[in-house]
């Protein structure tokens, strides 16, 4: 079995199984799986992902042993059918087509129609009476080898075509008959031998050869390697070639061809979904050239077969235990099934389908749980247009198109794939409206906001890609009349220009020339108590789907919050407390800005002298002493006016959490963050504080940094300003006493940021004991009432390296994975992206560090300090407050490790959770 | 013995010995010893160094059973002598001394005379007969009790003694008479009462103990920490006290005090070395209030001591095979020897010294090398004053005082400590000029080229600290006329005024009132083939103790040079190969920089369209093509000027180093370094390129880098800009085939910058393979006729992490400590300045971790990654090439993880080497 290069599937049985979809790609494992189960599926054979591999590693040629293994199934082909590669009189015609083990669609090459040569099409037109069919077999072909295999540019054909009917006045490909369509053929011959300099072969195995090989070669051109670096497919070593006797939709009336999904991929609502067109081949309805026909319109178009498909979607859904999208084609009255996977869908179908699959007993909550993917879960709660804007408005649809992808989207106009990246990188936000979009476009398309196409299905390009990026997608708006040239578009009388504001409605398919306000999604508000539960389904679905989620996982998941509103809506998003809350963001406020700009100018005096008073004795000491009265009595002042609005901030986040514990980060940023750098704003400082601005420059000046990320900034600020930890321990120590005297219990715990070294934290964390005291002294208490933990962030490389030292000071670390990452990678996060992109695409990183934890180079540190630490302290509390606790791929590498906690962004509570869960079952597979 | 607290010595016998330095002091083990070896020390006990720890940790007051033990051994001592504390017939004086385990001079407190009342002097008086000494010793006592024990202002007793001599008009002490010191102890005591509110104590027991409670403190007094600190003097528990019976040399003119080096602490020539007062005790030798008699006119004035005290110099020479500082008194007519140590001295004698010791059989070459300070040692390479210059110039010195300090120093005219300190930091050179100096001036010492006092002499505070601080010194010129309200000094009819250029020659002792060149120490002077070595008897003692050297060490020492200037000079110091060599350097140069500047221009447009055609087909690939060309065309051009500037360097380099091995490292620095951020700059850089300066600044702008150190650099370039390294590898490759063509042999080594991850150094190897195949290509070669070694600095943190990996594709490891430590500890170099001495002083690292490498954080690192390295490669070469290579503790710790060598810059390179062997001798022992 080592050895086998292709495994053949037909007549009932086949030699491979949708086990092997890493041999065979995930077509080839479920045509074979599929001809098992006694599904009607065309006989053919799967040649596997590993040939894919030889043939590149042995310079782009087929390896020693596929030619005769070719042969061998070919004949067995042949046996199966009854029919002979170049026989006029029963001609085998196959399909070439990709397959990876993960789905790419569009991305690789395929070739129909093979087989065909001018003998074989007098031999069809004998055998069908059909010549048009015939020809038409065959232009397709010479189109599609020439194209696919030699390179001839595809728009060369098309414009053969387009003047054959210009010349018949037809605009319909079915418009010409069997002589233009000789003609046609005889000029793509012609096209052909002009461009590749070659005659047109007409052996069948060649063809057959030159094919599978430009197959393999479409794994590695650029648009392929590109979606596999957006859609994070990795480690892959190439595409298996699906060699599958045709079968025809373009046979007449009686024959046609579809797409269907078992359920709905947008909304995951359990009806059979798809489309189809008569009297088509497949890429019709794939390519959207054509708008194809609702699935449903076949029952009364031709009953028996829609009753066989509703048999055959049962059957598969039964067998595969989820969603299937498969591709089928009616050649005369005879159902074939082309192929079927499971079935890509929207977020919001991943949810129904998986909470009504567990209540319908198809599958178990772990299962479920296991399939929906993290990353997406976020676009629960992306914005939706909001229908109270569109009625205050009195706005209407300029048009409806399909409901391709959800997601409400608003934002410029703009035509071409170039234009969306170029404009979205000055900051804009852009609507992608084309006739239809192709592979080329991927890059603009996901600089978009949305994306409006006026040709093609649900299952067109545009469609399947926007769905896969979360991006909204209305396509199909057939009403629109897009004009390149003129860079506008018309509908309905209205025109909207290059740069006009337009919005789309990917959960309904409506297209506004106007500007629409875009809200919170259903489930947020609900969450936000805006809209009853009871009226929404997705609710229900998302709370049913996350109560399975909150079963199967134990690593707990925090939030990065700051204010007391973000606190309360993190709570509803299931956060079970605080990991990160940043006290300078509460400086920023104008009026508390003023205060702390007045302590920053005078505290770094108040420093310099008590530097000479060290060192002075004598009458210099008492001058000191003397020249140190002013400055301090300012400092004082400064940090009183502070106290309070620290306070009152602290105050509004205990009450939101209700006892749920708060990590609070005493003050991080270098201080000149917090002063005007442009010349208007220092001298309105310089107004409001009554200082001259050259005072105000100065200070900027002094406080200027060169790596501003590695200089003075976190505890180092407190330690050189000890009083300012301790009127921020103060604020949090009495805040939490007022809201614990209000019967609330509160539960907080002091993060020292940027430690390096024990002592740093020792130094720090006597300063708030000593902070603490003081009140206790002052309010006659011998104890407080309430726990209250001292900690640190673990995020410079030496405090995991002595994180055992660390550890004695400690009562909890959280990784501050952003820095980490920055001095353990040695990038700057504002700087890396010119070359972080060039990094992650010549898998220097495998993921950008920043999105996805390094787990070797990072994570090897964070795992050192929780080994570390907890040798010191078994019961210290770890957790991570990065950007990186809301990825479903480092949570998984969170709970390996052990971490107690993950924190994130609100809105990456619930990814955070689903992902913990999903680890669980990963851990115990 | 674990809980005895003082130690007895005296008549011959003692209970401590010189090998109990920590818990003795310096000065009571040696008192001990000197005892038990027959030396003549008046008789004492000394409390521990582990006393004054319990006396600190106690609350600053005496440990239980200190009162106890104190009374035992006062007894003892009153037997021994046969006197009795407070006997006016006999009465017991003593002093009260401190004395750490590492000699701390002048920096903690000394009592003197102790035991002395009212009634005891009547009792002297009686017994000597001279009633000006009893009350002189009443006198010095009151004032030094008050100051030191009760801190009394020492100006205000020195006021009261100038009115006593102004009322008599008399200028010396001497000129005061029995009835006016009798005066003065009566305003003495008046004075004391005023400021303490106490009365005078007259109970010697209530004496002793106060003042030993006052040495105890005085170990934590500012000046002390801060001495501490300068000296690198860590681990210490606290300072010991000797208690020892007072003799005085102020008996008369058969009485005398002096001290003694057993050789030339400046020097190191080998004669007896000090300085005497008859009829003055030791204070005013040590504190330089007036000038002494050299040691060797004792001969003439007291030959039977003279002879006595040689004979004593040769037995402590010989006990303690080391030069002595020792301190005698002579009291009518008797020696007494009050201590002796291992001298100080200058790097100059302790090679002398050293050299000649081994010489002269008395230590081993091993000893010698263990002994000299490594971190001195660059100090002979300390600038002169060039006599040339003063030969030319006709410079005749305004004065010749004491030759204090080696070394020739050039500056402005400072009279204050704090203006030293202030017009340093300003970057101005200064020549400190005080009447004397005091422990309060350190800093401002420390701030000076230079230090000059007109009194003082060879041991005074002056002198003693600028030998230890190696800063040249010329004391007590007493010629000079300082006026401090003046801001001036005079000196023979020639006036120097703050701010004003003087020089000073602290190898002779000339004072210049005019600027003089400083110029190459005398070693510089014959490595650069300017001197004979034969004419210096220096020279010969550096290059014979380099031999002791050299022959113990294991570890390479090589140097960090860029130019063959700098690699012929280290190769002269010693080194054995370059160890970093930054390309980057020799862009800089003016004909260079402008052809690098226009690289920089056109290089990031090229790397913008390659991505465009990366993802590019069809037309718009075409169209790309053709837009790449000139910009590319240009970039070439700029690549082929570039070229044999770099070879012509290389060239240089490969045969100033003649075979030795030379890491050479590909472009380090972030592009914007290279272009002019001043608008003046802008404009010439536009004229000279021909283009517009809004280009040059949009460039400049898109170069912007908010954290430069952690942006796009290293490697980084290497993979954005190919032919950057390509071009550099050729350079490196064509130089030495050139000078491989001259038969000088060559050993290249290229290094790749910043490396993060494997893949990063693979890309950059290939690219210099594949480089290196062109050339052979070119050449029709098969191979290169010398070995390239192609590695890695390790200098991300996460390369050290991942060095396992990295060790695969590196022949080689070099430790970029510098940037390792910014990324490790998260400082900014150029930033961290304004908080690393704030975290020195508090002990948040014991070190500054860019001049001492933090063995604990980034040592960790290193460590990792030698062992994960050699894990792979077991031969894999390893150095280090930050500033780390040059600093002693660095070089040892570099020894111990086994480096095979370290790299420092050419100075530091017997530095290094020394260290080295002193790591070999600390290991073994």
């Amino acid at each position: 079995m080592g050895n086998k290069m292709i495994y053949f599937f037909g007549g009932g049985n086949a030699e491979g199984s949708a086990s092997m979809r890493d041999l065979l790609g995930g077509k080839g494992a479920n045509l074979a799986e599929m001809t098992s189960i006694g599904i009607p599926v065309p006989p053919g054979f799967t040649i596997t992902t590993e040939v894919c591999r030889q043939y590149h590693e042995n310079g782009n040629a087929f390896p020693p042993g596929l030619n005769e293994e070719l042969t061998v199934n070919i004949e067995k082909l042949q046996l199966t059918m009854g029919s002979c590669f170049g026989d006029p009189d029963s001609p085998l015609l196959v399909s070439v087509r990709s397959g990876a083990a993960r789905s790419m669609p569009g991305m690789m090459d395929t070739v129909l129609n093979l087989g065909i040569n001018p003998a074989v099409v007098e031999g069809l037109i004998r055998k069908t009476g059909d010549r048009r069919f015939a020809l038409d077999v065959y232009r397709r072909f010479i189109q599609m080898f020439g194209d696919v295999v030699m390179g001839v540019p595809h728009h060369e054909f098309e414009k053969v075509l387009d003047e054959a009917k210009e010349a018949k006045h037809v605009t319909l490909d079915t418009g010409l008959d069997a002589d233009d369509l000789a003609d046609v053929v005889d000029r793509y011959i012609t096209l052909y031998e002009r461009y590749t300099g070659e005659t047109f072969p007409t052996d069948p195995r060649t063809q057959l050869n030159k094919s599978i090989e430009a197959v393999f070669r479409s794994w590695d051109n650029p648009r392929a390697i590109k979606y596999r670096q957006l859609n994070d497919i990795k480690g892959l070593i190439g595409t298996a070639v699906n060699v599958q006797t045709m079968v025809f939709g373009n046979l007449g009336e009686t024959s046609g061809t579809g797409v269907a999904f078992t359920r709905d991929p947008a909304t995951g609502i359990n009806d059979f979904y798809g489309e189809y067109l008569m009297n088509a081949q497949g890429e019709d309805v794939v390519a959207g050239i054509r708008t194809p026909h609702p699935i449903a319109t076949l029952a009364d178009a031709h009953p028996g077969i829609y009753a066989e498909l509703m048999n055959i979607r049962e059957t598969l859904e039964k067998h595969y235990t989820d969603m299937q999208d498969l591709e089928f084609t009616i050649q005369e009255g005879k159902l074939y099934i082309l192929q079927t996977r499971t079935g890509k869908r929207t977020i919001f179908s991943w949810i129904r389908t998986q909470v009504e699959m567990v209540e319908e007993g198809l599958i178990d909550e772990r299962t479920a749980v296991d399939r929906v993917p993290a990353a997406e879960l976020g676009k629960l709660f992306a914005p939706i247009l909001d229908p109270e804007d569109i009625r205050k408005k009195g706005l209407k649809p300029v048009t409806i198109g399909l409901n391709a992808s959800p997601g409400g989207a608003c934002g410029k106009v703009v035509f071409t794939a170039e234009d969306a990246e170029a404009w979205a990188a000055k900051g804009e936000k852009v609507i992608l409206v084309r006739i239809e979009t192709s592979p080329e476009d991927i890059g603009g398309m996901h600089a978009s906001q949305g994306i409006l196409t006026s040709r093609g299905g649900m299952t067109s390009h545009a469609a399947v890609v926007a769905r896969g990026m979360g991006c909204p997608c209305v396509s199909g708006a057939g009403e629109l009349k897009i004009n390149y040239a003129k860079q506008h578009v018309e509908c309905n009388g209205r025109i909207a220009r290059q740069g006009d504001i337009i919005a789309i409605d990917g959960f309904t398919g409506c297209v506004f020339f106007d500007p629409v306000t875009v809200k919170p999604s259903e489930i947020v508000q609900v969450l936000r108590h805006e809209l009853d539960p009871e009226k929404s389904k997705l609710y229900h679905d998302y709370s049913t789907f996350m109560q399975f989620v909150d079963s199967i996982r134990t690593l707990k998941v925090r939030t990065n919050a700051d204010t007391p509103t973000d606190a309360a809506i993190a709570v509803r998003f299931g956060a079970e407390g605080i990991g990160l809350c940043r006290t300078e963001h509460m400086f920023f406020e104008s009026n508390r800005i003023i205060a702390f700009r007045r302590l920053i100018l005078v505290a770094e005096k108040v420093k310099q002298l008590r530097t000479r008073l060290e060192n002075a004795s004598g009458s210099a000491r008492e001058e000191l002493i003397r020249e140190l009265k002013s400055p301090l009595a300012q400092y004082t002042q400064a940090l009183t006016e502070l106290l309070p609005l620290q306070r009152s901030d602290f105050v509004g986040i205990f009450q939101a959490l209700n006892g749920l514990p708060a990590t609070i980060r005493t003050l991080d940023p270098p201080l000149h963050e917090f002063l005007p750098q442009d010349l208007d704003g220092q001298k309105e400082m310089a107004a409001t504080m009554g200082v001259s601005i050259e005072q105000i420059q100065a200070t900027i000046s002094s406080l200027h940094e060169f790596n501003p990320m590695l200089g003075h900034r976190g505890c180092r600020l407190g330690i050189s300003y000890p009083e300012v930890t301790a009127m921020q321990v103060r604020a949090i120590i009495e805040a939490a006493l007022e809201v614990h005297s209000q019967g609330i219990p509160v539960n907080p715990e002091i993060m020292i940021p940027l430690v390096g070294t024990r002592k740093e934290l020792q130094l720090q964390r006597d300063i708030t004991e000593r902070e603490i005291n003081h009140i206790l002294n002052e309010k006659q208490l011998t104890s407080l009432p309430f726990h209250v933990a001292i900690g640190t962030m673990i995020e410079v490389p030496r405090a995991a390296l002595t994180a055992d030292e660390i550890a004695h000071s400690a009562d909890f670390f959280s990784f501050g994975t952003n820095d980490l990452t920055q001095m353990t990678c040695g990038f700057s996060r504002d700087d890396a992206g010119k070359f972080l992109g060039e990094y992650v695409s010549s898998t220097i990183y495998e993921y950008d560090p920043f999105q996805v934890l390094d787990q070797t180079g990072v994570g090897q540190l964070v795992r050192m300090a929780v080994e570390k630490g907890r040798s010191v302290k078994p019961k210290l509390k770890l957790g991570i407050c990065g950007e990186h606790g809301g990825e479903p791929k480092s949570v998984e590498f969170c709970h390996s490790i052990g971490l107690d906690y993950v924190s994130c962004s609100p809105y990456r509570v619930p990814i955070a959770r689903l992902a913990a869960a999903q680890a669980v079952i990963k851990m115990e597979s």
